[in-house]
């Protein structure tokens, strides 16, 4: 516990606050003899950063991440990865006036309760900014997870959705990074983006959905009863800020159905399935069919709004909203979701090289 | 990893399968001088264990656990807790038939192709018998946290939906015990009953949601970053035999808001919120309102029809519907809820005693 | 932590004391498809159980282990191996006259005053028949693990040693078993047994040490900075009953030489060593020599004999010896030692196959 | 496992090689709202550093540990703690000619076998250097754990013992740190030094021994069964560059003693002993009596002188003894002890507060 390390072979602890000289991580357990691109890391970040265009926060972070060891001659040696990025553009001095106050559906109250002290510059520890860690060391996972394909896209943008699945899709990440809002549907992503602009122009937010596909994992990753594949991955989604709710295979619709409607019949030797309502895993373990599950996202808790609220003195206030924010937390999250994804695969999998006596001895 | 171990300060290992000798468990790290009551546990696996009414299915299992350890003079001693629960009512032999077949939607290939092996009997270990060992853990988990009070009922099968809110209804253990399928609205509960017979005797079976709250939860429960009170409560609940979804406060419905909807005004100086999105959870933190969540469990995948499906042996072949099974899983599923709720919260409440240096040092 | 569970990925949860009805555990993380010979694992559980000869406790328990899961078809299918062995020649009425008392250098007083209650028939948790458990355990990974031999031996008693390094002496199974003290070399062995007769005739005990020497262990295992293989093969026997040191390699001797005198010159293309005074181990992993250190057990601390000691009431009493006890502990911890040294290296060897990324992905 | 994370509750990871840029770690779970003193932390780093005196490695380091989040307003909020320490006097070239080299008792055989590349500059990840972040983080604990006094100090130097027991000297920090070897005993402390600086001049090293002693620990610390209290410490000292063993208490010496010698008498109500041959350790849990232990390290691996050897391309040849390194490890040691026996009582420490039910719920 700790909250700060995530998994088990393949482990990432992060540290870091919001307006602190760095955030950072250590990567324990990656394999030695990898060649890393740091470059693909770098575009990875660039997915999440803010700044990169106007429906997104006007943050000017670089988020150019340093390796500080565990690489040598550009291959992994088995020591661990620490890694640093530099916090640049913090404006701490917005975040002056809610020094003693609890802003409505933020961490202040929680945090300060729980700790009896609150970084309250730019969130601190509950920001979303240490999720840059997380697209650090999910990008390194993926990279090492050469064949597999893991594409998450926006799939609704308050009540907008796109209705398609996303084998009508064209989900190559050409097509999503197309769009600001990384929805792979043109029009949809036009509605999006200006329901977006809409609620912005309101000094309000809005919430979504984001759509992750896996592709090509071999059968057998995931492990029984309380460590099941999806299970893992439902608790990776849910540690990314706003997230609400998961749902993997057929979901919540799901259980509208009746077992002759949802079974998945088994049609080819190789154990390929006709429909794929198990969403590629079945008992907690990968069956070899695509992976995909949905996660939702409230709006985002900062509005250029005036609030009543409490403060940390015994009185009634009102929060205003200051500081540079986003008006949606989706097409930055696609980014997140995706690395989230990546580190329960590559932790289950290596795990996974462990089941079977011959294998091993 | 491994798979069977839950938790990491009050932590339960469990073993065991369906048609195996017994089934049991260990919890390490229950802290000692509590007395348990064993009555309390007895009537939790009662509610858990099948035959209890003609909805579910008809295996004649007593549930009766005894415990090995960590009991002396009826209190807890800090030692770990062992126990066992036989297994009386196998028919192996309605497996026999299945033991080289891949049952569609069920996990039989997956665990052959993971361990080579399989123990075919009943499903063996990815059979829902296992969770009786965590109503066991669960149910001391609740006596422990004496004055929390976690809920679970049926809030919809298949399409019939119990619309109101948990504010809205008598969600007393006597409201939602009083109908067979745990839902706390007697007319609705009706239908919901109608409907599981009417699958029932097409040979068929449904999906639907589990609903539960959690009162009286202090303040300061949950951990920063990647341990969010809320990730593992997603994490246990996904974990469960069946579950697709998992969603909390506002969830999936709270993505359509905008912030200054559901931004939950802090109208109190305790903290209280007028409004309640956010789900009793700020940044993965309790903020001392009710938590709730939804939970959706899909069909049984064992229905009484012939399927089309492959079998180990390289060929094509049917499978037949055999065995004593649930034509709905989600009454006995009620009590599983709220234990593995339970688990996720002692383990939580634990370890949130060691946040603050003046309580500890 | 709990204290109760030992190993990452070959994970053991034990439970039981002495005065219970049965003491048992887990095993999670057992990779599947082996078959496990159960009388090899009562072989072992034979060499450590009381009643084997006059210089050990009479306690007449037959340590018949039982598995409850986990195996099928008599092979391991990666599911749990649950077992209970059962308490049978309980006498707790010995144990009544120290209800209250806490006896020297037990661990009466400080188990009451952590947990505020305490099972002390027969000294509860804190005895060391929970050390079958380790057998059961310990056993199996030594079969998993073929072709590695693990041999430990009692290599002094009191101030009489066994002076001879392990490679001068036949160390097979048969020339140690041939001795009650399980000593290898025939005088020393009746010079240690004369001695513990001795004491024992004298209402007393004694101490001694056990050497364990691993042979043909592959290269590689071993973790680095924290959890080297020689730290944790340490933390495994300092967590028997009794011990008080561990030493390997050059050992406490070891730091009178200077570094031209301790390197081990490496004289063969394959990494072998004309010495081998690191002891196998270089920077925490295996360098494929042989592994060897020694263990130090203090004397058993029941002796038959008036004590002065104080109770739990506030008073000073006198502690009585009763109940059936060992002289000497070291021909019983023979098997615990092997045990513990097994779990050790299964779990590191395991978890070594995940190094390189090149045989992983 | 990794490797590189220590600790349960108070959980440490550490990153960085010799001669990369930096070195630096993350501590997470560090109770909130404790004021920091950094000088102290320096102060050890100080104890710790190479270039202190005439008979350790001339490196030069400044080792000035730089905090990057965990602390506002100079006091810990309760998330992680990030710091880097600089790596400053590489001289890198020094170890160009043992690049193809596996030196005699260092670890380059066994990291290129399990990781098939090697950062060989300065030893990389094994190289002592690392410690440097043990000390940062229990130089922390220390300071957390403000009553508990942690002495260390160098008890002999190849065959010169201080034979005194810790009883019979001042181990005031004043009186240690006066001579460079930190022995608190002048006369025995000019022995060791001219010792080592005979070893020296002769190109050679020799090994010692360090005793630490703990003060004023609680009742009640440490685990049963598998995590006693000397277990962890065990593991700990033996995770030290170096080291070949551990004894507490009584140790070795203890095991010629009979259990009529050996028991600690009950003297006091408190539970005070007259003797305390069992180190204040009964059953893996403090008494509250001194905890004392002895920590073997075996002499420095690099000597200036020649030696035979292999490569890695399948030859023999020679080691020559070039870089700045210790005659003697024992001085540099002594903070690296106490900080490991701090890290290792802080996650004790703080667990243990969750053992009894009245002081949690």
């Amino acid at each position: 516990m700790g909250g700060n390390i995530f998994g088990n072979i393949f482990r990432v602890s992060t540290f870091g606050e919001s307006h602190g000289e760095a955030i950072g991580g250590i990567i324990d357990g990656c394999p030695s003899g990898f060649k890393i691109n740091i470059e693909k890391i770098q575009l990875d970040l660039d997915r999440r950063r803010p700044g990169q265009s106007y429906i997104v926060s006007k943050r000017k972070e670089l988020d150019k991440v340093k390796f500080l060891s565990g690489i040598f001659n550009k291959k992994t040696t088995g020591s661990p990865i620490g890694f640093i990025i530099k916090n640049i553009d913090k404006k701490s001095e917005d975040y002056e006036h809610i020094k003693n106050i609890y802003r409505p559906s933020h961490s202040d109250f929680t945090y300060e309760k729980k700790y009896e002290i609150r970084d309250y510059r730019g969130g601190g520890r509950s920001s979303a900014r240490e999720t840059a860690c997380r697209v650090v060391a999910g990008s390194i996972a993926k990279q090492l997870m050469k064949n597999i394909k893991i594409t998450a896209y926006v799939s609704s943008v308050g009540s907008i959705y796109l209705k398609k699945s996303y084998k009508e899709l064209d989900i190559s990440k050409k097509s999503i990074e197309k769009s600001y809002i990384r929805c792979p549907d043109i029009n949809i992503s036009k509605k999006m983006i200006s329901k977006i602009k809409e609620v912005k122009n309101n000094g309000d937010t809005i919430g979504g959905t984001i759509t992750c596909i896996i592709k090509n994992i071999p059968i057998g990753i995931g492990e029984p009863v309380f460590d099941k594949l999806h299970s893992e991955l439902g608790k990776a989604m849910l540690s990314i800020n706003a997230v609400k709710g998961f749902e993997y295979g057929s979901g919540f619709k799901g259980t509208e159905m009746t077992g002759s409607q949802h079974n998945d019949e088994l049609y080819d030797l190789d154990g390929k399935t006709k429909t794929n309502f198990s969403g590629g895993i079945q008992g907690g373990i990968s069956n070899g069919m695509d992976i995909y599950f949905k996660v939702a996202f409230k709006p985002v808790a900062t509005i250029m709004k005036k609030q009543k609220t409490i403060n940390n003195i015994g009185g009634f206030c009102f929060a205003d909203g200051k500081g540079r924010h986003d008006p949606c937390v989706l097409p930055r999250a696609v980014p997140i979701v995706e690395s989230m994804a990546a580190l329960v695969l590559i932790d289950y999998w290596m795990y996974a090289k462990l089941s079977k006596y011959n294998s091993i001895f």
